[in-house]
């Protein structure tokens, strides 16, 4: 027998039809959503498919989000460097702290507490680039998420990666090692940055990509220095850098995408690259806001994640949608700019579609059954005029159940899929051999 | 017997020392901190002394919040009217709104409900100012809050004051009722802006507080249309228009302070009037960023506040002190520029001194027993390296337990003061009231 839930008493939150439907039902078949509808168009059949009955009275349902852009390992480094300008916060702190700290097994444990702080605060796929990318998927797979999974390749050493003449074999080994390996997991490739990697290594690295037809990343756009970084050498901007070594096309995916100009924004527009934006991280770096409103006119492809958690610090997608639409009103100094709707969709349908994951992101027969129920019968989310209320008024700690490719992995608050303690303390672990590792290079 | 709390085993998050400090423990003695330390400082008189005993491991102890701004009423109108212009807003929108639905059982009902998000979320203390105050001023003694709660004064029909002409005489009657009545309520008056008010409504307010010695309330400098409806007359900005008005002193509190020049900040500077910014409510209503960070270096007193929930539209102050902090990083450019603890800061002791609730808002003996729990052991706040993640990670929603005033208002999550179920009732009744009248406008 195939499993079936059966969602019934919800609020529908269906972002294409913009409106909130009371009385809504959800039936899932497999990983499948089957059928979705009110109480007058519901029939016994539902009722005796379904392998698990939820009543959620008082509780809105809306699709999982997704996280367009993490570094999932990186929670080991929350909090540990604050309150810094990017380029001192990286080569100062991160990387050091990534030279000394980065292996395996953390890589496998922090991806499992990011994996866990997702799914606490609703969000059922997430796109990840780091390295020992492999440890990263077996978490993913462990915590019952769905992740595009992208191994970093730079032209400096690495973690797993101590020769960069290496880094484009590493990539192909873990390519072999995942495509087709797990439903839930697409394997990519991550290029790091126009400023970390020769153009033989961004061509290389993208021709791999085309040729296994998997998505290709790499940050662009995202600091003033940055800008003068590609602008010295190549004299051109970086989408223009990456545009002219054939990189931009549909699946190639550019995060950040602060720094533009028109001809940029052409680019962008004409190769139908995608956009993945993280509003709170460019807040904390000082980095600048993304013209999103501006791209979305232009039709550019925009999506929104969280960024690694040492420069967010936070992978709540609820809050990073909040601070895109505010940041956006701020941007243009006009608060119709960009609609709590508008990046409700980023968060979910457009961020789906950019990442390649298919009929994913939406509430509609057909599509993944990746979903989360909110209780909003709380003091913060009283009274609820529309659904607006999703971005400016909740937070992923208002999500009770979230089911993922048709599996329950976390109900009540409780995450099923796996003991959330036990990676706690193993992080903790972790951590405590940093603080360990600065008190004797302080002392 | 007096009342005393003994709360042990807790991380401390001490502000002044700009420290965690473990394995802590204090001691309330009535409304006050009796005393602070950690387990080695501890001896048997506290636990002998003590009628209630928290146990507190795994969680952080840290001053209660103090929302430096709120018109708390205006939870009814959360989500009605988001995405538009300040102006659009609030003419199209709220006024009418308010014309339609403020009344007595109005404001005291969603007040109250406004006080439940605040508890929950960890904010022990609020400065509201609406209209029939009084009620506002019901809900906050009756849910066990701190507040300042000051009467509305505009030269417009408003609620409770259909002739403008009665507007200081409203006022007045207002502080007759309730200076002296309760040690957790401060009255006060809040002229609503110097665009809405003339200059003898503006001059009588502030004489009014002035002889009373009570705080005074204005907004100021909010939005480039201001600026332009008081240059047009006036010739000045708003905040030489009040300097000249001899409205700037100590006593006196400006609510946003975001389009200033260097004049302004002189004059903000030399009279030692207060600033209280609201970050998410600047960014939602499109109206800038507060230049905090010249505002401290000038030593101008900033605080920090949410706005009325329809402009935000949550009350919770953690992540209003995430977003003042990030929001000066971009409004600089530099990541430097505003630190989690300033934020903090801004959030708890500037917030007690610039509103006059004297020893409150530090963890220090002597001071007000306004005190918060937070529960660190979540996938979200791990690792804890230090408490910025009070800043950059905490949301209010890792609140456990709130003492006001020596007092147990919340426990476990659950609001110990008063029916919250209830409230949230009444307040639907009263948001379905509005559906229908605007059911019948559109019909």
């Amino acid at each position: 027998m195939t499993d079936s839930i059966l969602i019934h008493n919800c609020t529908l939150a269906v972002t294409a039809a913009d409106t909130l439907r009371e009385d809504g039902w959800l039936l899932t078949r497999g990983d499948t959503i089957a059928a979705i509808g009110t109480a007058d168009t519901r029939t016994q059949a539902e009722t005796t498919e379904a392998t698990t009955i939820i009543d959620a009275q008082g509780k809105m349902l809306a699709p999982g989000l997704i996280n367009g852009h993490n570094h999932c390992a990186m929670t080991l480094f929350r909090g540990l460097a604050d309150d810094l300008e990017l380029a001192a916060w990286l080569t100062e702190h991160i990387f050091p702290a990534e030279a000394a700290h980065v292996n395996e097994e953390m890589v496998y444990h922090c991806s499992k507490l990011a994996a866990a702080e997702m799914i606490l605060s609703g969000t059922t796929s997430v796109a990840d680039g780091y390295f020992f990318e492999g440890q990263a998927a077996r978490a993913f797979v462990d915590s019952g998420m769905r992740a595009v999974a992208a191994q970093g390749v730079i032209d400096f050493p690495a973690p797993g990666v101590p020769d960069p003449a290496g880094n484009l074999e590493a990539a192909a080994r873990f390519l072999d090692e995942w495509q087709d390996r797990n439903p839930r997991i697409t394997p990519a490739i991550f290029a790091h940055s126009p400023y970390t990697c020769s153009a033989a290594t961004l061509q290389g690295a993208k021709r791999m990509a085309m040729e296994r037809q998997v998505p290709f990343f790499i940050h662009a756009a995202e600091s003033r220095q940055e800008q003068e970084m590609i602008r010295e050498p190549r004299g051109t901007s970086p989408v223009r850098h990456l545009a002219a070594l054939g990189l931009l096309d549909p699946d190639t995916i550019c995060i950040h995408g602060i720094w533009l100009d028109e001809e940029d924004l052409d680019l962008l527009a004409q190769s139908r690259a995608g956009v993945i934006v993280c509003p709170q991280s460019h807040l904390k770096l000082a980095s600048g806001i993304a013209p999103v409103s501006a791209m979305l006119k232009r039709n550019i492809r925009v999506g929104l994640g969280t960024d690694g958690c040492a420069s967010n610090n936070s992978l709540d997608m609820f809050r990073e949608m909040d601070i895109l639409s505010k940041t956006q009103k701020l941007h243009t100094l006009e608060a119709t700019s960009l609609s709590a709707r508008q990046a409700l969709r980023c968060a979910t349908s457009s961020n789906a579609e950019i990442l390649g994951l298919g009929k994913t992101g939406q509430l509609l027969p057909g599509y993944k059954a990746d979903l989360i129920l909110l209780d909003m019968q709380q003091p913060h989310l009283s009274p609820c005029y529309n659904q607006d209320l999703l971005v400016y008024g909740a937070s992923g700690a208002d999500v009770r159940s979230v089911i993922i490719d048709g599996r329950l992995v976390m109900h009540d608050k409780k995450i099923l899929s796996f003991d959330v303690e036990d990676t706690m303390r193993e992080v903790r672990r972790l951590a405590g051999a940093i603080c360990e590792h600065q008190g004797r290079n302080r002392g």
